[in-house]
């Protein structure tokens, strides 16, 4: 086990009905004027809106509101929330969605209380060392955003999608009814399945030995999330199956399973190119490249794929290792395709004679190497996109 | 699922060479004039305390000493810590031991704020709401109070042993290298893993339905817990087992095992009647406390009990509920004796005719009812005791 820090200081607030608490803990985590970021019409068209407003007149609140973060959320709007943060004189920044506003209302926090450009934190010019609070009501279980330090934004000039870290963007609270999801799209349910599946295995396959109890955990939360899937495809309404998947998609990325180890998010890499050059689903993305990935990689590490195929799809310790862990890897693709989720790239609506735009902004985003399981160049990374692109 | 909250906000360093980060941690969350808090005499022999009063003297960090702490910490010494502390002006707790130790500093620490009588948390009859800071350096794994909020204090006078938790006195930070466990003698490595394991299955045996990913965590830790103590007992100085075994105690009880449903805590509450009787360690009457619990009220929720036969002991699924309930409870009670384990009153030093004074204490302690899987009276705890005292 290596050596690590883990702090994850996130007050979690979960279950039916939490809504209304959220003016009184605004108050708690000292904010007074707040920037409620949200996306576009589910917000508004739920109710859920107009709900956080009231607690926040009931209670005295004063807040603006921005709207319009879109699924890989953008530079501009972030500028936006910064300049209208700064002329409000906000304190606090209250994220109403998922991932994408969540990320959106970080780098915004962050931008109010730095002089230069933000961007300058996504090219790793400068670090945070201070934002304002940001607290979020999620509706989309998926990214993991509500309980951890990261924040991902794509500059629309060179379609560059860039991810940081960094205490101090972590939410200081996270209001999380599971209700809110049962109208999700299948889709969009699916998709956040796949991406916070990936966050699990990005830090499950690692080479760092002697890392039993985190390799148990996420193996148990692996077992978990496709559990609740399989019943959330035929029953969309399960409180109990939303409620699993739901805090699944919180611990699969707080930092938990990744303690004591080396993690790799190769996967996460290859995909953000995807996803920025067609504006697809993240979690779509990933669940074409985690597979095609894995297929590529195995060999490197296969120990830890048989433990993978006989410990999470329950796969009989019998043959060859290859064949083991190959099953395995087949299990997981089966799974996504049962579950409605795109497995190659023509189900993604990407094309293989798009894979070199694909390599060079890859190559300018990672510098050329990325990955940890395996160590890969460029032309590991185009055998991938190869592999991703078979039928 | 049940609606939950949960806060962990303990920043965790772990690790070979960690210790000499104490001093740099210590000024971050605000200390200047630190009360260390030790046991007796492992603190001092290993050269620990020396180590880390150098640390201090070299960042100019003003410090006093109390040692002394014996296992089930007493309320005379928490008196005397309480004195020391407000004459001395300090404004932060260094707690360098185990469970007990932590404990011990938790009270004091709370106990310096506050005006009255300490024993009064304990009574019940006030509550914390505010604390000096607490932080661990943890040398022996397996109360979990280095991520926990709770303190349990025996008051001499009665023997009362009781517990509580407040957010205000979860230490701020908690240094762990699993090398200084190194040394352990195996009773108190064996009694550490009872502890952490009892914290978890407390949390385990739940009537609460749809909880899918919690009890997937517990188990995940219970297998892994098992896998590590079987490796200590052969090679005591393995570093990844005791780095596993360490990490085990803190998410045992640092809540997360508990989200999402009721808890029980009877087997807590029956151990610590024998604890306080006969300052025997804690998680040696967990051993004997458990499985007789187990015996008690497994028909109250067969299915979670098999459950818990055929994930954590793979124990497989043929034969009545009833038989395959009866062989997870008797594979941990053969876990607990091939690691030297008690697993009766004979082998903890406990009389069968001592029931009498167990259940007058336990009575005043519970006020007659304890437990949540399957609700306790006096009768029900007689009858757990009787089992408990069967060779």
């Amino acid at each position: 086990m290596n050596n690590f820090r883990f702090c994850s200081p996130t007050e979690f607030i979960f279950g039916k009905n939490t809504i209304c608490k959220v003016a009184q803990l605004v108050k708690q985590y000292g904010g007074s004027k707040v920037l409620i970021h949200y996306g576009n019409k589910s917000a508004k068209k739920s109710g859920l809106l107009t709900q956080i407003e009231n607690c926040f007149q009931n209670e005295f609140i004063e807040y603006v509101k921005l709207g319009g973060v879109q699924p890989n959320p953008i530079d501009e709007l972030v500028y936006k929330g910064i300049e209208l943060g700064r002329k409000e004189k906000v304190n606090f920044i209250l994220a109403i969605g998922g991932g994408s506003v969540i990320d959106s209302a970080k780098a915004i926090a962050a931008g109010i209380l730095y002089n230069g450009d933000f961007w300058n934190f996504f090219e790793g010019i400068v670090t945070i060392n201070h934002a304002l609070p940001i607290a979020t009501v999620l509706t989309l279980p998926a990214a993991g955003s509500e309980g951890s330090p990261n924040t991902v934004i794509t500059k629309t000039d060179g379609m560059l999608k860039r991810g940081i870290g960094s205490s101090f963007i972590r939410p200081v609270f996270s209001i999380m009814d599971p209700v809110l999801t049962f109208t999700l799209p299948t889709c969009q349910t699916v998709y956040g399945i796949a991406d916070m599946m990936a966050h699990v295995m990005e830090r499950y396959f690692t080479q760092t030995q002697g890392v039993d109890i985190t390799d148990r955990m996420c193996e148990s939360i692996l077992l978990s999330i496709i559990h609740s899937a399989k019943t959330l495809i035929r029953e969309p309404e399960n409180y109990d199956a939303r409620a699993n998947i739901m805090w699944a998609s919180t611990i699969a990325h707080n930092g938990i399973c990744g303690v004591g180890r080396e993690e790799d998010w190769a996967t996460h890499a290859l995909e953000h190119e995807l996803s920025a050059l067609y504006n697809i689903a993240h979690g779509a993305g990933l669940a074409v490249m985690f597979p095609a990935w894995m297929q590529y990689v195995y060999t490197a590490g296969i120990d830890r794929f048989v433990q993978f195929a006989t410990r999470v799809w329950n796969i009989e310790n019998i043959g060859s290792k290859k064949e083991i862990a190959l099953k395995g890897i087949h299990a997981l693709k089966d799974f996504f395709s049962s579950i409605k989720l795109p497995i190659n790239f023509e189900q993604l609506g990407a094309q293989k004679s798009d894979i070199d735009k694909l390599i060079d902004t890859l190559k300018i985003n990672t510098k050329g190497k990325l990955g940890n399981f395996l160590l890969l160049d460029m032309n590991d990374a185009r055998a991938i996109y190869e592999i991703a692109a078979k039928r």
